[in-house]
């Protein structure tokens, strides 16, 4: 059982900001998050382009502002559960909170902050008949751990930037890449295309366009996949099946947790946003009230005021003063000490 | 008169990102600030201060991030009315607002946005009996162009930062420097406190300590002030005296214009910021409601929510819709744009 302050549902921008925003009150948080890596949408759909209305950035792109707020929140130590979709929630007889995932890891937390987003960020999937089955056994729609692939046959679907990038860092990984794609044209970053029509002339990546996959084959795993190529098949034996048809978002299991809903998102109270179960507040993308618009930037401060309201239930009767870090500077859980220069006091003579 | 959509009071972190986001509803603005530069706090108090709780940023500094601020806001072409005070508002028949300062500069606005921080900064004045008299006879609370003390001699007062970065400016501009301070200790950066130290040395400051300036002559303006150092007093001739002895916060005048004050703050809905006066905002830490946090991140929320509600007054009967600017990127006011890159479509063949 992993036991925490604030367990934060989700590891976007708004949960991120969080551990820190927490940790100056010297709470600890634990995130948990569908997709394998911290820093949402940010991280996973969209890393290389720029966003602008990011206060004090005139230009950020996601994927560098998801490491600032990683580097923001070090030292406050948070824990992460990756790549596991927080699936029931039960409440405790003394107010606390169990929530479990779909792989069965446990949370205990006095308090649960929800900052999904638009949702757990769930992989689109392609129609083939049993697939389902071999989820597990030799197909994956993430890659969490390249070194799974090394020496081994690999098949990868898609178009966009995923399958173009996947497919050039395994073809110096595993002992033979397939790219299939159902139209001659990839869309993605220009250097990306352009190494895959490299690596294609140089035999290092077996590109079939354009066509789909149609079958897969195998006893207990996966061994082998149907390709189809303007109306004729051929059989290409692999170890592992990728498909990278990107990513949609579902409210999922946090729509069954006897949460308000209106319009796929959480209402709140603007005081401490709240939910209608005390104790659980959704902040970011995820909550609704009036006036509420969908900003990184709000987000950023609804995790902050809802820190304050956090904390009152972790520490019943306790008042919290807050204290400016351009005064009092921060201390980290690890020992560190952030601090202001002083000025100086000194006799000129 | 200045005329424009939103007229923003204050020109501090919360102000100056009201510019950006009223650009991206192509609404302009104009700020008013009784300091002579944009930055509020930040740009006079602490510039050179860490921040540590701004979102995004591990560390930076106040200055810095006033800087980053204007960038952003740039190509939406703000216009500013700086080192003056707003003084009155005067509601017209047609619900706009004409705003005046003490300086008598008229702005016009269908809106008006009160983010004026902790109040206006007015300077500490020390308790010298006719000092009022020579204010702009050769008394100067601020530095706006040091240009104006070419050749010119000078006496400062103060032990502080201010004081201390002051007199080694005017070192070489002026063409006598003296600074008197009521202790020996000076409090500021160790490099600022050094080379007073040294410039005494070479002769370029005349320092005088533990003493105070105790009266001022001149007959239609400043030509000299007494030095009383230990009980003796002597006669130092100058053409400007400029006391530093730092800025404390007013609500000031805008604490008569009928806004419905709690603690020396304006109430607002968090709805979308709007005081008691329909079309008159407060956002940043000049206001108050439940749960409010005096912290830059918020009023960057505030702002942003506020910006909304003012584009309905301002376009009345047009609705928005909101657009990211990760898809939409930026059109400026001056003909710039700013967009992400879009993926290529390219085939591989």
């Amino acid at each position: 059982m992993i036991k925490t302050d604030i367990l934060i549902i989700g590891a976007g921008p708004t949960g991120l900001f969080t551990v820190f925003e927490a940790g100056l009150l010297k709470l600890r948080c634990h995130l948990i998050d569908a997709l394998p890596i911290p820093g949402g949408q940010c991280a996973e759909i969209y890393p290389k382009k720029p966003i602008y209305d990011i206060p004090g950035f005139p230009e950020v792109l996601a994927g560098k502002l998801t490491e600032n707020l990683l580097e923001q929140g070090k030292q406050f130590e948070p824990g992460f559960t990756l790549g596991e979709r927080a699936e029931t929630i039960d409440k405790q007889e003394d107010g606390s909170f169990i929530v479990t995932t779909n792989k069965g890891t446990k949370h205990h937390a006095p308090v649960v902050a929800i900052a999904g987003g638009l949702g757990s960020f769930e992989p689109r999937k392609p129609l083939i008949e049993n697939i389902a089955f071999y989820e597990g056994k030799g197909v994956e729609y993430f890659i969490k751990d390249p070194e799974v692939y090394r020496g081994k046959k690999v098949v990868i679907s898609g178009g966009g930037d995923s399958a173009l990038d996947w497919a050039i860092f395994l073809a110096d990984v595993a002992s033979e890449v397939t790219l299939v794609h159902r139209r001659n044209e990839f869309r993605g970053a220009l250097d990306s295309v352009d190494r895959v029509q490299e690596l294609k002339v140089l035999g290092k990546i077996n590109l079939i366009t354009p066509a789909e996959v149609t079958k897969l084959h195998g006893e207990d795993k996966i061994k082998a996949v149907s390709v189809t190529k303007e109306g004729s098949e051929q059989i290409i034996e692999t170890d592992h099946f990728i498909p990278l048809f990107g990513l949609s978002p579902k409210l999922g299991p946090i729509a069954n947790w006897g949460l308000e809903i209106e319009k796929n998102a959480i209402k709140v109270d603007t005081f401490d946003y709240q939910t209608n179960i005390p104790g659980v507040y959704a902040i970011g993308d995820v909550n609704t009230y009036p006036g509420k618009l969908k900003l990184i930037l709000c987000g950023f401060h609804e995790a902050t005021l809802m820190c304050q309201s956090a904390y009152k239930i972790i520490n019943p009767g306790k008042k919290y003063v807050m204290k400016y870090t351009t005064v009092s500077g921060i201390n980290g859980f690890d020992g560190s000490r952030k601090e202001a220069p002083k000025a100086v006091v000194k006799a000129i003579v």
